[in-house]
């Protein structure tokens, strides 16, 4: 969707500000209660377990105001941080002083496009890519590249091609259950593309939002844990997809050379992150069964997404897609119909799902649309499908 | 404090990144426990009403999760926007829609920096300015200009001449117990600046972040609502010194014509602020005796206030200060030392403030330091001041 901004006094940088159609599509589905949303990519609420949630808020208001209520440090609460270098990280060179709390994995986008990016800096994406990046960077003014990508990972001849004409200086990367598309890097393509990193001398900014989605409980090696130059790598994490997007908080993994530099930048946009959410969060990692938790999530989402394919099965035969390992979405391609008209019979008949076009980076038609399985009951979907197939199947003939 | 950082690959605007010595000052207080520090700007934790806040929390977990644990809209929690648009602004055009909440009112500044300056925006400044500030607008690389203050606001005739010989676009002013000078514009200098900004169409930033710190309870009407031109006027508030700086909860009033853009910048930094915060802010201001909890607060800094004045004039009668009329800091000049001196001095003797040369826009030498009074309990407020007084007399003799 192309931005509609009023013509007044701004700086240069927002006519490049874009909006997320998104956030649009959900507004919608607050305005009519009737509308069945596949749009969102919200996690479900209700896996968080709220009774052992009471008495840790109980706690921190009793016995840890004086910290959960007051300011704090720029780079996060000390406990927190280092129980993400303990538990949540696999870069084997990571320390408590390598983690950067931010307010949602969003925040450390932004800090890390404030840090690096110039109208000279070339940022390599993926194609599709996660919008919320492309929102995060493009007020910085970089040149996109993008290369396409295939269930297991980037096109690694034309990821290759890219990175010899261009002096690429950042790639930016979601090898983990990718939002939108939910393609995996392969292990294989994980080892081969750290290494042409390493010889190209590309900073990675590794999103692992969706790492711990997997619907088997598989955990992936990061691609940073892979890489020689370990000053060239930044790992962003999330609590929003394993606890709740309600505490904001996520994380950023960096290198030592930077730390001062993206503390500072933090200090202007913020000062610092909520300490009452990273007080909490920090006693839940503490007190819940953090792997019983996970496995919970894992397979809720795996039900949910099996459901989610018989539907299409049964309903839309013609619509393709792969089986994601894991993460929260379907990445569905509608052949034979113009995306715009399906997705407004699709609004129209109060059903919404997100087009393809929306993720690419270079505004690209897309035949796809990201289908997601989490939030929606399971009686709701069956009819959020029913009616999607009514719209395919009345353009259809 | 000049900037190290290291010369590494970045964007050009990080180097003008400014760190904070206020922050390093925090960090040599957190290491030393000796250290006394009147340093902060910290509120007591101990002045919100703890009961409350547990049981409201309780609530909120068990009949609000899901919407306190999930994403929400990138202005804001809707409760929350219009409690804050019928309570906290005095601006009469005011409304929900004009309402947008942020991570502290520091977000705001950052936001706000990112919407209107580019290298040839020029920005005014009150000289001292509040040092959060700089570090949100600094990275913009704007001009800066600055008007020196007197204790009831601007130096009007000088004003005027910056106006009238710079095209001025933004003026970023602090009016209500400024951080750090506590100085208050009076109420003719609002209503004389507010028509001044009208004629010259400049656009006013107005910080409103110590508004209801006034020791007798007294509100001061907001410039903002002097201004004619309600296009160019933006308010900033924060939940940071009226209820805790743990939710990390601002807001900023934004004018008709700027709020999809506000809106979509917000999102490209975070998404959303910190729904759980919001709801439970919300439900504090639903439910706790709002006016009995700001006249509590002010009781408690109007004492703390008077205890470091008799304090100072007891050890040093040599120092010199305007009383202020709120806020949480006095505005100490101590007269025949070098701040630098002086400053090294009280660090070795194990006390902390901040020099003033902090709060200059031009990194003007200052002979004041900007003292807390708010965090230290009273005997250790006597001890800090005997410290002073021995630093300052070892070298004033």
């Amino acid at each position: 969707m192309e931005k509609e901004m009023p013509t007044i006094f701004s700086a240069k940088r927002t006519s490049f500000v874009r909006t997320s159609v998104i956030r649009e599509i959900l507004k919608l589905t607050v305005e009519n209660s009737d509308m069945l949303s596949f749009a969102g990519g919200l996690p479900n609420p209700d896996l968080l377990p709220k009774d052992i949630l009471s008495s840790i808020m109980e706690s921190v208001v009793r016995d840890h105001s004086n910290t959960a209520l007051q300011y704090g440090d720029s780079s996060g609460y000390e406990a927190l941080r280092m129980q993400i270098a303990e538990k949540l990280t696999d870069v084997s060179w990571v320390s408590l002083n390598s983690i950067s709390i931010t307010h949602g994995s969003q925040q450390g986008l932004d800090i890390l496009g404030k840090m690096f990016m110039d109208s000279d800096t070339n940022v390599l994406l993926e194609d599709p890519v996660y919008l919320g990046a492309l929102q995060a960077f493009s007020p910085y003014q970089p040149k996109f590249f993008s290369v396409p990508m295939e269930t297991d990972g980037p096109n690694l001849y034309l990821l290759e091609e890219i990175l010899t004409q261009n002096k690429i200086h950042i790639f930016y990367a979601n090898p983990s259950y990718q939002n939108p598309s939910t393609y995996t890097w392969s292990l294989e393509k994980r080892k081969q593309i750290a290494s042409l990193l390493d010889e190209k001398e590309v900073i990675l900014f590794e999103d692992e939002a969706y790492r711990y989605l997997d619907f088997e409980g598989k955990l992936y090696p990061s691609v940073s844990s892979f890489r020689e130059r370990r000053d060239l790598t930044f790992v962003l994490g999330s609590f929003s997809k394993i606890l709740s997007p309600g505490f904001r908080l996520g994380w950023t993994v960096v290198p030592k050379v930077y730390r001062s530099l993206f503390t500072a930048v933090k200090q202007g946009n913020d000062l610092n992150s909520n300490q009452f959410s990273q007080v909490v969060v920090s006693k839940l990692l503490e007190f819940m069964d953090w792997n019983g938790h996970l496995r919970s999530i894992q397979t809720f989402y795996a039900e949910k997404k099996e459901i989610l394919v018989s539907l299409l099965k049964e309903y839309i035969p013609e619509a393709k897609f792969s089986r994601p390992e894991g993460g929260m979405f379907l990445w569905v391609e509608y052949p034979k119909v113009s995306q715009k008209e399906l997705m407004e019979g699709c609004l129209a008949s109060g059903v919404a799902m997100v087009p393809g076009s929306e993720f690419s980076p270079a505004n690209r038609s897309s035949s796809n649309f990201r289908m997601n399985f989490s939030f929606l009951g399971n009686d709701e979907m069956e009819e959020g499908v029913k009616r999607i197939a009514k719209v395919y199947r009345d353009i259809n003939t």
